[in-house]
């Protein structure tokens, strides 16, 4: 089945809001086995909606609309359905009762201009709207069906949930299950990924193998359409091992698991408590690690020292070594991650230290890093030299620093 | 003139992202005089690419193409431009200079397929990436402008800034100035701010007043057009006054000068120096400090105490305290931003507990938090009853901090 979702609505051309009912149309869709293949925004104007229902009335199958079914005049997209279908429009019982009700309640007088929301076209389904006033529908034009969806996105999602999502279950082929799996990678750009994985991803469509480069990782999605969740499962488990053969030194996590959620469940499983002095990342680390639910059985705290005389005073780092080595430096790196450790009373404590840029620090180029880790059996550090804007240097020192963590076996050892 | 734009990206289809390029331009060209009368999304798929290509080069002057421009396969943007146009592609040689040097400074292997990014269309206009590597450019196909720009948020942001906004400045006619200003709000809602401005928003056309709501602050977007910048500053700033009159106490800033910023600014004014204690934020306010360039000059340090222990055993706060009040508390508040200000021995301490959900802390429903601020003249806390997801709460909070630093007259004082 193919579909298109179709936008309306002028904050949206103006940039006051994202398509965000876009996005959640096209996830909820490529979960039920539909291929989106465009998304369109138009403005409130009746000639421009008709001609691009129109459009995609001779691409889609099913075209969902979202927006365009309120009180105002700028609200027309049933009247342009009812125009193209041919068909009168008529209101639905039940919703112009909840309409009349709502006003009723509240004790405010109903403005005429409200009953547009109880319109549907004649002989079209009606989806009863549990968030809002104005009801949805369903209706076809020139065999494609046009399901039409309220714009706020708490309606939309209530209304896809609750009517939309089982009316097209009874519609669909009951042969087909379609099942993802997203693969998180680090350490290893976009471009390299899919170098490793070329031959894979021609030779594959099903499941199909979606690379996808976002700050700092890069995920692959794996999607797999079968007759049954057992079969795309194991469709999927195959393309995963063929994946993971060439470059699974490189996969830290599935799913939602991101890196700092990672680093709480290994520290998490092993018993184990963390803690963190930071300069460069300015607490960024800390508020990674505690944006993780759980986070507070593992997770002591941060000391940001962004200052020099702040990492003396509240490190007890010595003068001595900072007018040695400078702040951007292994030693320390080091001694920070150390003193981290010992103030916190932690098993790991890791320190984050460099120049964010724009400007060189102590004579050091911007990107350059030194992430420092210690524990039981003594401290290391690891130099980095990342590319990017202040923002993204910072982001990636996180990353890199919940990385080491878990591959260093600090955690698991 | 007419704009339409154009994201190229799979992942938008899958919704793995939404479409805040498409947002982003929208927001940007509104702002210069632009009419933008459609968005589209499409995968990377080159006849659905070309159709769509095709599509709106009949109906814009200029389209706008997000996407498409990377080292994949999957990237085909400017080979689609180039076959509608029949022009070769060839080599940018400055971006494939940057190309070539980003692998070697990283002393890693260029794959053959990053010298695509450097591809343009012969006699194209380009615009240079400084965010990333692959370039934009811009070439005509049937009278229509095709702008290709990087598909990255950050890439795009920085290339319409830098290269596109004075490149279409020159296009653009010369009898008119399209000049916008940015207002900050906090502490005020949108609907609220509206309902204030109800009657100048209704009958002004010039300047446009957009107020747009974004996470825990409204802006609005005054936009004059006129024939010198001077009447058009002019008329700015009469509108600006109407407006101040009204809501004047919620202004803090303007343009791109965020809550943080304005506060390093006045502290940096008074030569006075920061420092804070963070549980509930998790050091995030620390590093929406350390964002703003300069901040150094003024910013110690934050020391983040998640667990009661490290609250003991970092910032001395007594259990006995602890025991009576709870960390929740204006007792606990107060004593953490004394302690931030002892400790790092600077002018201003700033502190934040509280329960960050999705569960009740000590008792304390979710979004109860609690800013403590001290200074020379004694400490004093804020009690906060926020609404949201745990990301949220935290984000308002860290910006509350920020406006009673501002308007508690700590600073300026």
């Amino acid at each position: 089945m193919n579909a298109e979702v179709i936008a309306v609505g002028s904050e949206l051309l103006l940039g006051q809001i994202a398509n965000t009912n876009g996005q959640f149309l096209s996830q909820q869709l490529a979960g039920v086995g539909f291929n989106v293949y465009r998304h369109t925004v138009v403005g409130d104007n009746w000639e421009r909606m008709r001609t691009a229902f129109e459009e995609a009335s001779e691409r889609a199958d099913v075209v969902f609309v979202t927006g365009g079914l309120g009180p105002t005049q700028d609200d027309l997209t049933k009247e342009v359905i009812a125009e193209l279908t041919e068909k009168p429009l008529q209101y639905h019982e039940e919703t112009l009762n909840n309409i009349k009700q709502f006003f009723a309640k509240r004790k405010r007088p109903m403005s005429a201009n409200n009953k547009k929301q109880a319109h549907c076209t004649e002989g079209s389904h009606v989806f009863y709207n549990g968030a809002g006033l104005a009801c949805g529908m369903a209706d076809v034009y020139k065999e494609t069906m046009f399901i039409l969806l309220p714009g706020p996105p708490r309606e939309l999602k209530y209304m896809y949930e609750h009517e939309v999502q089982p009316y097209l279950a009874k519609k669909m082929p009951q042969d087909a299950v379609v099942l993802s799996r997203v693969l998180r990678f680090f350490h290893i750009g976009e471009s390299r990924l899919e170098k490793e994985l070329i031959d894979l991803i021609y030779n594959q469509s099903n499941p199909t193998i979606a690379p996808l480069a976002s700050e700092g990782e890069v995920t692959i999605r794996l999607t797999a359409k079968a007759q049954t969740a057992t079969e795309a499962n194991h469709m999927l488990d195959k393309t995963e091992t063929l994946i993971t053969d060439k470059v699974g030194h490189y996969l830290y996590g599935k799913e939602k698991d991101t890196l700092p959620v990672q680093v709480v469940k290994a520290f998490t499983n092993d018993k184990k408590t963390l803690a963190a002095a930071e300069s460069l990342t300015g607490g960024w680390f800390g508020k990674h690690i505690v944006d993780v639910p759980g986070a507070s059985a593992v997770f002591e705290g941060s000391l940001t020292a962004y200052s020099s005389s702040a990492k003396i005073k509240l490190l007890n780092i010595s003068s001595q070594l900072i007018d040695q080595y400078g702040t951007v430096s292994k030693e320390c790196a080091e001694a920070m991650a150390e003193k981290a450790r010992q103030q916190y009373q932690t098993d790991v404590g890791i320190s984050f230290t460099g120049a964010a840029g724009p400007e060189a620090l102590e004579g050091k180029e911007p990107g350059t890093v030194w992430i420092g880790i210690a524990d039981q059996h003594g401290v290391t550090a690891h130099e980095l030299h990342l590319a990017g804007s202040r923002e993204s240097i910072r982001r990636l020192a996180v990353y890199y620093g919940c990385w080491f963590l878990l591959k260093e076996k600090v955690v698991n050892k």
